[in-house]
């Protein structure tokens, strides 16, 4: 499963809490595009700002609702025990698989690191996503403790966080990760405006964030990059740049995607947990004209 | 109460979940040494790995056996819903004040942190101290924004994470940010290295992670600081230098801190949270020599 479009749906609130309703739209949205697997609990999925309970439910909706299409879901906490906890209850919900993040609020050591994937490895009956996210972990993985995570049992994928802009040096980056993980781990990328680059590189899946509200556009560019046509699936990512550029201007693509799914009416307004705001003001009038300009609906 | 040494102690774990007669015993010895209020639940007091609950425990457990010594409660979590529940607790459970600092998964922008504090300080009964920790949360204040929230209602104190290493920069640093904010808003230091050079600078307070620990070494240094003695107070954390080495060489105070209850037999080991680790190895050792030499104890 850890092979093309992994698409990672927004975990929408309303005014009552989670919008049920809504986040089962957007399961049965990615199942009928077709993406090849569903990542619900993921950053976009807001996983950090849910409580166990709130997780376990997402975690069951999701495994229904998806039918045949494998289901991830992440099990990210800052302590061990709730790791556990959520693994256990996104195995009894179903999930094909879990993705783990080394969340933390003390940053972590690459021994505390390699110690909570120990851990959390050895009590999993399915396979797991390593999470290489900096950006909100405060913790950088060497490629080295990538190969011994790696190695641990049950380890199926790593999600890196995106690679270098020139395509050789992209290839370079997945080849010098891959010489030190074993055969059966595939290489994900994310942040997606590296898409193409990542894919052309040599990356089994990408792990996409917008993917989960415009599953069609980001399936087109899976597919050509899966076909060989590297130019192609270039093409169809820089022709969104104007979408990436708003991403890097708002911190990232939960606001932007947050705000999208509003603007679309598929999601109430706000639905992001306090203090999160989606993307306001200008930002969101250029949002709604790119939406249209850029046919992503 | 938000002048002279406020001491955060750590909240223990054992086998069976909080170690809750250690940290009694910890709170205890706070009062005993005669700090001017105790910090519980703090980044020391591992407040980001605890449940909601356990932290209603933790703070009923530290008013009640803190007596007369004024309780600050920390209340921070990545999402508002959570923070304003946590601040309901600790006011029920009878804290003094609360400290709230912007906990994020995702970074969060300016605006978003000052809705965060908004929303907070208007719930409020007891006073707020606003915890600015870049290390942890990922966000950097700027000072106007600590001016803007400095003048919300119930905020009373400001946790610095540390000043410049020149005396007279320390001032000026101090001196800009007191330029900012009402008159009745104190300014305290954290990191403890820094603690002379911030209370010498004209901070008010010293929140110490290590003062949670060693009472007694570090209420002589505030008091030599209140009393004018600028030079005795930075001759006495001089004195503590191979300290300060060793938690800027392990990724801050808490796993020296932790590691020091430990071999004082004032907490079963391990005490941390996992993935947490306490200082061991080398590290430990020197630790253990220096509680002697320094005469912690």
């Amino acid at each position: 499963m850890f092979t093309g479009l992994s698409a990672f749906p927004l975990t929408p609130l309303n005014a009552s809490g989670i919008d049920e309703a809504a986040f089962v739209r957007l399961v049965e949205r990615l199942v009928a595009a077709g993406v090849d697997s569903i990542g619900a609990l993921g950053s976009t999925g807001n996983y950090a700002y849910l409580s166990v309970a709130e997780r376990a439910r997402v975690a069951q909706l999701a495994v229904q609702y998806a039918g045949d299409t494998p289901v991830m879901v992440g099990i990210g906490a800052v302590r061990t025990r709730d790791v556990l906890t959520l693994a256990e209850d996104a195995q009894q919900a179903g999930a094909s698989a879990v993705m783990l993040a080394p969340v933390s609020y003390q940053r972590l050591s690459p021994e505390e690191v390699y110690g909570l994937f120990e851990d959390v490895t050895r009590a999993l009956s399915v396979p797991l996503c390593v999470y290489d996210n900096p950006g909100t972990t405060n913790f950088t993985f060497s490629d080295e403790l990538h190969g011994e995570i790696a190695h641990l049992p049950n380890v199926a994928s790593i999600k890196i966080p995106g690679v270098p802009n020139d395509p050789a040096e992209a290839k370079a980056r997945v080849a010098r990760l891959r010489a030190l993980i074993p055969v059966h781990v595939t290489i994900g990328v994310s942040g997606d405006a590296f898409a193409a680059l990542g894919l052309n590189a040599g990356c089994e899946v990408w792990y996409s964030a917008i993917g989960g509200t415009f599953p069609k556009t980001m399936l087109a560019i899976t597919r050509a990059a899966q076909a060989g046509d590297a130019e192609e699936a270039t093409r169809l990512v820089e022709r969104l740049r104007p979408l990436w550029q708003l991403f890097s201007e708002t911190g990232g693509s939960l606001r932007v995607t947050a705000a999208a799914a509003e603007l679309q009416g598929l999601v109430e307004s706000p639905c992001l947990p306090r203090p999160l705001k989606a993307v306001d003001g200008e930002a969101r009038q250029r949002l709604a004209a790119l939406i249209d300009e850029l046919a992503l609906a």
